[in-house]
C-alpha cells in the first residue's frame, strides 16, 4: 500500500514550492526556498537541543505555541544561519516571516522561517527580500527540486522523497526535503528537514509521530556527532485529503501514517548520511538483545560516534576492539562477555572473544 | 620548593626501573617495563571506566583490593593489550605477575601488571618469560627511559618526568612515566601513567589524591575521545624519605604532596596530548564562571573532544561559531548570550555575538 512515488515535497495536492536565489551564497544557485499550502495546516515541529537556537529556531516556537493549526507557509534561507546573531537576529527573523505573509496573502503568525549557513553574520534581511518579491512567480510552476536546492549548503546531492499510502481507504500523499550535515571548513552546516502531508492529524498526535520517528531516525545518524543550533524538522499537515482524521497512535490510521512518516524520515536520514561531507561510507549499526529501545540507541550512538571506529571502518579495516571498546564505553552495562559482533552476515567476536573468521574476509565485508 | 629535575621514574632513591625487548612488537626496540622497589609502597590506582576491562586491570583491582600497602613491582608489555581475551586473558595475567614474584624474590600478590597494543589476540606469555628472565641484570643499571621506551606503542616521544620538593622539611621525589593514545589504524592505543614517590601517605589519602589529580589532568585530555579498556594511572608511594606520614587531606603536608602530583600529572597529560597520533596543535581550553567545578569540566571537554572545533583548530579557523555550538551541546545550560571566547587574549565573542577583533588577528594565534 505504503509506495515511493516520483516527486518531493510539492507533489501532496494543495501544496506547493519554489526555490530562488537572492544572493546570500556567493554562488548561481538558489538560496531561498518557499513552502506554501492553499489551506491552513497542522504543524509539528523538533528542534535541536542545543542551548545555543537559532533566531529563527525561537521564532518558530512561538509561532507553534500560537499557531500550530494555522501553519500556511516555510521560508527557509542558505548561506546564513541567523545563529549568534542577538536581538537583530530575533527581529530579521520576524521580518522576514512578516513580508513573507504580506507577500503571499497569508495571515499574520501563519509562515515558519528557518536559516542554514554562516553563524555571526547578521542576515541580509534586504537579499531576503528581492528573493522574496520573485517567489509567487515560481510558486506557480511549484518545481520542488528548486526548494531542495535552495536549502542545500555543502551537500553535492539533492535530498527529497514522495510516498503515497491510504488512510482508511482514502489515498493520502507525503512529500518531503532535506539538507544534510558536514563538517568541513568554512561552516557548520545544518540538519534541515520538512515534511508535508495531506493526512488530517490532531497536533499532539502530529507532534507525537514526528518526536518518534526523528528520534530514531535523523536524531541516529552521526557525521561529524556536532549539533548545530538550526537543526530542525518541520511536518505540515493540511488535512486536504479526505482521510479521517487521526486522533490517537492508538488507531490503525495512525499506523498508516506513522509507516509512511517512518519511511520518509528514515530514507532522508539515510541521504544525508550518505551525503555527509567527506563521507565514504554508510555504514547501519544493528543492536539487539537490550533491555530497553534507549538503550541500544545509547550504545549504538556510541558506535557510531567513534572516531576511532570510524577511521577503521574508513580504512576498511574490521578492527573489531574499536567497536567493542565504543560499546564499553557507551555509559549503559553492557556485558562484554555476551558480546557478539557481526560484520554483514560475518562473526567477528563470539562472547567477546575473537571468532574464527578470517581477518581478510572480514574486511571484506567493509569494501 | 617543588622543581623539576632530571630524570624519571627511578629517580625516587628505592626504586630501579628497567626496560628489555622480549619480542612482543616487531620492532627492535624494548617491549617489557619493570619498576622494582626495595620496600613495600603503599599503591593507589584509577583505571578505565569503559565497561570492557582488560585483563591485567582486573588482575589489579584484585592485588589493590588486598594488598595495597604491600606493592613491590609494576611490570608492563606493550604489544599486546590482554583485552578481551576471557579465561585464558585473566589466568595469564596472574602467571606473568607470579613469574615476576618469582624472578625478583618477592612475595606472592605484591607485582601488578599491565598490557598495552593489540586486543583480543592472547599474551604470549613464554615471550614474557624470556623477557623476564633478563630483566633482573637491567634493573641493576637502574635506566628510567629503558621503561619509558618499553611502554611506548604508537607514541613518537617517550614521556617522564620528575620532581624535588620538601614535606616538613624532609626531601621527598617523585618520579614518572605515561604512554600515550593514538587514533589511527591499526591499534587502539592507551593512557598508562606511573608515578613513584618516597613520601609517606595513608591508602585512602593517597588514592584521593590520584583520583582528584587525574580527574583534573588525565582525564581531561582530548585525542580521539575513545577510552581504551587499559587505561590506568598506577602511583606507588614507599615512605622512605622519612617525611611525616600523610594522613589526611586537609594537612599542609598533603598540600605539598599533592602539587607535587599535580605538576606530575598536568605535565605527563600535556606530553600525552601534544603527542596524540596525528597531533599538529596542542590546545588548551580554560572555562571561566561556571557554577562548579564539574560544569567548566564538562563544557571544556565538549569543546575539546568537538570534531569540528578540531578540524577548525587544525585549520587554524577562528570558527567560534563550533566552540559556542560545542559548549551549547554540552548539556550544561550555559546561557549563550552571556558567553565570551577568547582566542589566546583576543575576544572573538561577547555576549554571544562576535566581537570586533579582526578575524586574521584571531587566526593568528591559532598559527
Amino acid at each position: 500500500m505504503l509506495k515511493i512515488i516520483e516527486g518531493s515535497i510539492e507533489s501532496v495536492p494543495g501544496f506547493r514550492a519554489a526555490g530562488v536565489r537572492c544572493g546570500i551564497k556567493n554562488e548561481p544557485n538558489p538560496d531561498l526556498g518557499v513552502i506554501v499550502c492553499d489551506t491552513p495546516c497542522t504543524a509539528a515541529a523538533v528542534f535541536t537541543t542545543n542551548r545555543v537556537q537559532a533566531a529563527p529556531v525561537l521564532y518558530c516556537k512561538k509561532v507553534l505555541a500560537a499557531n500550530a493549526d494555522k501553519v500556511r507557509a516555510v521560508v527557509v534561507n542558505a548561506g546564513n544561519a541567523n545563529a549568534c546573531t542577538g536581538e537583530q537576529g530575533h527581529s530579521d527573523a520576524a521580518v522576514v516571516a512578516d513580508e513573507a505573509e504580506r507577500l503571499l496573502g497569508l495571515e499574520s503568525g501563519s509562515a515558519l522561517v528557518m536559516s542554514t549557513g554562516v553563524i555571526g553574520v547578521p542576515l541580509p534581511v534586504d537579499k531576503l527580500y528581492i528573493g522574496l518579491g520573485e517567489v509567487k512567480d515560481h510558486l506557480a510552476k511549484n518545481v520542488g527540486k528548486n526548494f531542495s536546492r535552495a536549502i542545500m549548503t555543502t551537500d553535492l546531492v539533492e535530498k527529497s522523497l514522495a510516498v503515497r499510502f491510504e488512510i482508511a481507504g482514502c489515498k493520502v500523499t507525503m512529500g518531503a526535503a532535506a539538507k544534510g550535515s558536514g563538517m568541513i571548513h568554512p561552516n557548520m552546516a545544518t540538519m534541515l528537514g520538512f515534511i508535508t502531508t495531506d493526512a488530517a492529524v490532531e497536533q499532539g498526535v502530529l507532534q507525537h509521530a514526528l518526536r518518534e520517528a526523528a528520534s530514531r531516525t535523523f536524531n541516529m545518524i552521526s557525521v561529524d556527532g556536532d549539533q548545530s543550533p538550526n537543526d530542525s524538522v518541520f511536518l505540515l499537515a493540511s488535512g486536504s485529503s479526505g482521510a479521517p482524521k487521526i486522533k490517537s497512535p492508538d488507531s490503525p490510521e495512525y499506523e498508516a501514517f506513522y509507516e509512511a512518516l517512518y519511511l520518509v524520515c528514515e530514507t532522508l536520514a539515510k541521504k544525508i548520511a550518505a551525503d555527509g561531507e567527506g563521507a565514504t561510507r554508510l555504514v547501519e549499526i544493528r543492536v539487539k538483545g537490550s533491555r530497553k529501545f534507549e538503550e541500544a540507541q545509547r550504545v549504538a550512538r556510541a558506535v557510531a560516534g567513534s572516531p576511532l571506529v570510524k577511521t577503521a571502518i574508513h580504512g576498511a579495516d574490521p578492527n573489531w576492539g574499536r567497536i567493542i571498546c565504543a560499546a564499553g564505553s557507551s555509559g549503559i552495562p553492557v556485558e562484554p562477555d555476551k558480546i557478539d559482533i557481526y560484520f554483514g552476515r560475518l562473526l567477528a567476536v563470539k562472547g567477546g572473544l575473537a571468532a574464527e573468521t578470517a581477518r581478510d574476509k572480514l574486511a571484506g565485508e567493509l569494501n
